[in-house]
C-alpha cells in the first residue's frame, strides 16, 4: 500500500526530488494568524516546521492549546529564542502584535535565515510613519530599507531575493489588489479613490475584548477607526508605487458578524474616455496568469461580484469590476480569506519564492463551502 | 387590580381620551413587513387592527402562521378586498411585493381612507423611473401627484395631511437621513456622493431564494445590484429637493450575514472651508429635535459611530458623522432597523401624524440587545 | 393630541388610577440581566426606576453605557448603597455575580423592601449544596427559609407574599416548567429523567472569557459542566416538591451559536398505561390557564414543537409534548428567552405578584421575529 | 523547480508508484454532499474525477455552479448516464435524494465497478423499515445483501472487499461511533440509551425551504422528527450489531444556526459496579488505533468534551465520555463534520479501503478554524 500521507514525513527531502525541505520557525504560533500557519505548513510538501513558540502556552502541546491538532503532529509550543532559531532554521515567520518584532530582527539575523514578518513593523517605508499611524517609534530605521513587501502580484522578483519580507496587512493586500489594475492604467482620477471594506471579526485576533465578545459583535455591524485605521498608509505606500505618484485615500473597514474573510468594495472617478472594455482589459492583463487572482466574468450572471464565501479557505482574491455610467465611476471589489491571502497563505507564498519552490506550493486547497 | 395589559383592549376609545382609535387594515400581513406592522400595531395604545390579508395562508389563524402570536392575538387571515376594507378602516397599510399596489389604488378609494404603502409603487414622482428601474409600466401615473413621500423628518407636515403615503424603502430611510444635513446647508460637494451601506438578510423577505438560503449566505458577505438598486433613483430624488438640484449618486448595497439592520457608509466631499464644526453644527440644527433621530457623541470614546445593534427593535436612526482631514471628504454613517424605521416602524410614525396621535406613540420601544 | 408615550412619565400615579408606581433599584445594572430588567421596567406602565447601580460605570449615564438607551432614559449608574436604597424604593432587583448577593441581604433589610435576587444565592434551601455546587459556603443560612423560589406557575401564592425572592436560573426555569407536569401527576419514572438544554452565548453573560469570544464559540456547539451544571440542584429541589418525591436527575447543558434563547428537550420513561392522551391532559390542565405558558399544538403541522425564536424578545415559555411508543418515553421540549422568562422578565413577573399589578403588566410584548 | 502542485496531475499513474490512479465519477455533484466530494478528491493524490454529473446545471462548468473551483478544475457538469460511467471508472459516488439510487443500481452494474452510495437506499438490511421510516417500497430488496454498511471502524475488513457499499448517515456515523464502546463491553443497559443531536443547516441539503431560509433558522434551535427521523433504524441496526442484541433507542435531532457540524450527547444507565476506569478503557481499545478518532483527554482541562469547531473541515470524530456518579449515568460526546466524517470523508475512506491506498490518504487534511 503506498504511503499517500499528506503530512510532512520525517525525511527531509521531497520524494522524488533531492533538494532538502524547508525548514521553519513560527514565533506567536498560537494565534489565530500563527495557528494558521501551522496550520497550512503541515499541509507543505516540503516544509518542516521546527519550532513553534508562544508567549502564553509554553511547554504545552500544539494539540493542548488547539485540540484540531490531536494526532495531526508533535509540535509542543517553545521558548521564543530568535538567536538560536535562526541557526536552526531556513525560515522565520514572525505572528507577533504590532511594535514586538521591529527590535529583535538585527541584520546579523537576517544573515543567517530569511524572516517573514506577518505584523506592520517592515511595512512602511518611511519611519515617521509609524509614531503617526503606529504610536511607536521605530527602533530600527535602518532595516526598513532592507525589506521588501510581500504582496507577490506586485513584487515577485524583489521578494524572492529578500532576507526581511513585510507581509501586508489584511485589508491592504485586498485593496491593493483590487485597485492596482486602475492605477498601473491611469484609468482613474487619484483623488478619488474610497476604499470601503469589511472583515470579518478573526481579523481583531484572539486577545480578549469586549467588541469582539460573542454577543457584542453578533447580528450587528460597525465602522471602526474611520479615517484612521493602520492599513491606510500601506494601501497608500503601494498604490502610490504603482500609481507613480502620491495621494491620499479614504478607507473605511467595517466590522460584520462572520468568522473569516474581507470584502473591499472601491470606488474611483474614470478619467474621461475610458470605457469598460478598457477598464476590463486592464484586470484581464494584470491578472489572467496569476495563480491567486481570479476575475468575475461579467457573463457570470449569478455571481457577478466576488463573495467571500468563494475564497474561504483558500488564498485567492476574487475580482469583480463594474462602471456605473451614470456616475462615470468604477466600482471594484475584491474578496479574501483574511487569514490566508491576508496572513499566513500569502507568507506561504512568499517562502515558495525565496526558496524557489512553486509559488502555489501547499496553497491550492480548493475553497471550502458552505464553512 | 388594575389592568395594565398593554394589549389593545376591545373598547375602541382610549383609556382617558375620547377619542375613538384608529382601525386599521394590513394587506399583506405575513411576510416579514406585515408581521412587524402586526406586532408593532398590537402594542400601539390607539389602534385597532380590523384586518389582517394574506395570499398564501388564508383562513388561518396569524398564530398558525406565525406562533410567536398564540396567547396574543385573535386575529385570523383573510382575504384581500380592498374596497370593503376602505370602508370598515381608517388605514390600510399595504405590505405588498412591487408593482403589485399600484393597480389596486384609486381616488375613490383614497376618499374613504388613507393608504401607506410600504412598497415602492408610490414612491418615484417620475413615471418613466418605473419601467427603467422597477421593469414596469405605472399603470396609475396620475396618482404618483397625490403620494407624500413618507419620511417625517422630512416631510413632516405634508405627511400630516396625505391620503396616499408612500412609505420610503428601507435603504433610502436610512441613506437620506445620514446625509440631509449636508445637502441642506450646502456643505458638500453634489457630485462627490458615495453611499457604501449593508443589510441583513431580512432585508430581502421571506420568499424562498437561493441567495437567501442560510448555508449560502451565512458567514459570507457579497455586494449586490452594483449601480443598479431600486432604492437609487428614490435616494436621489429626495436629496435633490433637500440639495434644490438633481444629481446622481453611487449606491452600493451588501448582504451581511445578520437577521436585521441597515448601516449606511456615505462619503463626500467638502466644499472648501467648511470644518469639522460647521458638519456637526449642521447635523444638531437637524436632529436635535427629531425624536427618533439620535447622533452619536464625539465625545463618546467607546461608541464614537452607529452600530446596528444599538438600534435593532426600535424605530431610531442612529447617526455618526466625522472629517477626515486628510482626504478632505466628510463620513456620515447611519445605523437603522430594516424592518422598523425601514418599513413598519416609519409606517406608523405616518400613521400618526396623518390620525393626530403623538409622532412616537406605539414605537418608544427600546432597542433589544443582545439579540 | 393624547399623550400616549409608553415611558414612565414623571407622575407618580398610574393614569387612570389612584395608586401609586412601585419605586425599584437594580442592583448591578449593566451586565446582560441588569440591562434587561432596565429594558424591560422603562416599558413597564407601574413602575419608577429610582437606582440603578453598578461596579463598572459608576457615574456614567446609562446611554454612555449602552447608547441603545440614548433619548430613552436620563438614568445614571450609581453607588451600590443597599441601606441606603431600602428606604427610598419598593422592590430592589440584585443581579450580581454568584456569591455576591448572600452576605449583602439582612433581616433589617427586609424589613424595609422586597428583594427579587436574580442570583442563586438563595435559590437552595439546604445550605450545605453551596459549598458542594457554588464552592463557597453560604454566609446566612437562615435566611434560607425566608426566600420563597420565584416561579410563579409553582409558587403564585408564596411569592405573592414574599419580601425575599429567589429567581430561579435559566436553564432551572424552562427544565422545571417543561417536566412539572408529568411529575404533578406521576406518569413518569423518576429515576429515569434525563434533561438536555441548550443556550445561547448571552447566559454567559458579559465578562470576557475565551470560550465566549466570537472566533471561539461561532459556528460551533459544545457540551459543558456536564453532570455538574450548578442549577442541577435547583431542577431536583422544585422537582422533588412537585412529585413530593427526591430523585436526582441528568442535565447537560450546551452552547449554541446565538444570542438568546434556551431549549430544553427532556426525556422520562412512561409509567405502564400512561397514554399520550394522558400525557395531553396533564399539560392542558397545568398550563391552560397560565399567561406565559404555551402548549405547542399538535395539530399544527408545521411547527409541531417549539422553536426558540418564537418566544425571543417575551416572557413566554413554549411546550411541546410527543409520547414516542417505540421506546415508551416521553419527550418534552420547552423554550425560553434565557434574558426574560429566564431572568429579567420572571423577576418582573415576581414582582408584579408581590406589589398586586396584573401578573402580565409590562410583559406582554409579542416576541420579536426575525430577530 | 520541483512540482508540488497538490491538485491530480494529467498523468494517471501516482508519481513515484506504478499504480494508477482510481477513476472515479459523482453522480449528484452539485448538492452540498456532491460538492464537497469534489472538493476532497481533488486533493486527493490518487484519484482522477472522471465526471460530475447533475440534474440542475449539466453542461455549466463546475466553476460557474460554484465559482470556488474557478481556476481549480475544468469539471464540466455532465448528464447522468450510470452504465456508460461504469464502463469508464472504478468507483461511482452516488450523491442523490433518498429513493432515487435504489432503481438505478443493478448486479451487472456492480460486475463492473464499486458503488459508494451517499444516500440511504442501501444502508438498511431488513427492506420493510423503508416503507415504514422512508415512505418508499425498495424496488430491489435482493441488492440489500450485498451491499456493506461503509462505517471502517466497525466493518473495514468488508468494505475492502465490497462492490455496494452504503455509506452511513451523517448523525448515525456520529452516533455509533459515540456509543459503541459502551456496547461492545456490555458497560451499560441496552434499553436506556438516549442519543440526543445537534446539526448545523448544511445537514438539510440545498434545496429550499422555509425552515433553512436564512431568517427562519438563523439565531433559533429546534428539535425536529422526534422519535421518527430516518437514521434512528440505521443507528438501531448497527448498534445491534455490536450489541449482539436488538433494542430500541431514543432519538432527537435539533437544528442549530451553524453551517456545519454535528454534535450527539448519547445517556445510557451503567451496568452495576462498572467504573469510570472501564468506561475509559473501552473507549481507548476501541479507538486508540483508528486515525479518525480522537478521544478528549479527562486531563485536558479547557476542552473536557469534543467540541464541533475542532473537526470542522475534517474527517475526524471527537469523542468525550463522563460517568455520572449521581445518576449513575455515562454521557458520551461525540462530534464530526456532518458532511466530511458524516457524509463525503467517509465515502472516500471507502473508497481508500475499496482500492486499497493508504485509509488516510486524501484525508489529513486538519481542522480550519475558526471557520
Amino acid at each position: 500500500m503506498p504511503s499517500l500521507n499528506l503530512l510532512p514525513v520525517s525525511n527531509s527531502t521531497i520524494p522524488g526530488s533531492n533538494k532538502s525541505k524547508t525548514k521553519v520557525a513560527i514565533v506567536g504560533a498560537t494565534g489565530y494568524t500563527g495557528q494558521e500557519l501551522v496550520r497550512l505548513l503541515l499541509q507543505h510538501p516540503a516544509v518542516d516546521i521546527q519550532a513553534a513558540t508562544t508567549q502564553s502556552y509554553n511547554g504545552k502541546s500544539y494539540g493542548e492549546v488547539y485540540p484540531s491538532y490531536t494526532k495531526l503532529t508533535q509540535l509542543v509550543c517553545g521558548d521564543e529564542n530568535l538567536d538560536e532559531l535562526a541557526d536552526q532554521v531556513d525560515v522565520i515567520f514572525l505572528a507577533l502584535p504590532h511594535g514586538n518584532a521591529a527590535a529583535k530582527i538585527s541584520e546579523d539575523l537576517l544573515k543567517k535565515c530569511t524572516v517573514i514578518d506577518l505584523g506592520a513593523d517592515f511595512r512602511l517605508k518611511n519611519h515617521e510613519d509609524y509614531p503617526q499611524w503606529y504610536q511607536f517609534d521605530h527602533p530600527q530605521p535602518a532595516l526598513l530599507r532592507h525589506s521588501v513587501y510581500g504582496l507577490p502580484e506586485l513584487n515577485r522578483e524583489k521578494i524572492a531575493g529578500a532576507k526581511l519580507i513585510a507581509n501586508p496587512g489584511c485589508f491592504a493586500t485586498c485593496a491593493i489588489l483590487t485597485l492596482t489594475p486602475l492605477l498601473r492604467n491611469g484609468l482613474v482620477k487619484l483623488d478619488s479613490i474610497i476604499i470601503d471594506a469589511m472583515s470579518g471579526v478573526s481579523g481583531a485576533g484572539r486577545s480578549l475584548t469586549l467588541g469582539t465578545h460573542f454577543n457584542e459583535c453578533n447580528e450587528s455591524v460597525k465602522a471602526y477607526k474611520v479615517g484612521s485605521h493602520r492599513h491606510t498608509p500601506e494601501i497608500e505606500q503601494a498604490l502610490a508605487e504603482v500609481a507613480q505618484s502620491q495621494f491620499p485615500v479614504s478607507f473605511t473597514p467595517h466590522l460584520v458578524p462572520m468568522n473569516r474573510g474581507i470584502l473591499v468594495t472601491a470606488y474611483a472617478s474614470l478619467i474621461n474616455g475610458v470605457s469598460q472594455e478598457d477598464i476590463w482589459n486592464a484586470y484581464k492583463a494584470a491578472y489572467a496568469e496569476e495563480p491567486f487572482v481570479r476575475l468575475c466574468d461579467r457573463a457570470c450572471s449569478d455571481y457577478p461580484y466576488p463573495e467571500t464565501r468563494w475564497v474561504k479557505g483558500s488564498n485567492f482574491c476574487d475580482i469583480g469590476v463594474t462602471v456605473d455610467q451614470r456616475t462615470n465611476r468604477v466600482v471594484a471589489i475584491g474578496a479574501i480569506d483574511n487569514l490566508i491571502k491576508g496572513a499566513a497563505g500569502q507568507a506561504i507564498q512568499n517562502m515558495n519564492l525565496v526558496c524557489s519552490w512553486e509559488e502555489t506550493a501547499g496553497l491550492m486547497q480548493p475553497p471550502i463551502f458552505p464553512a
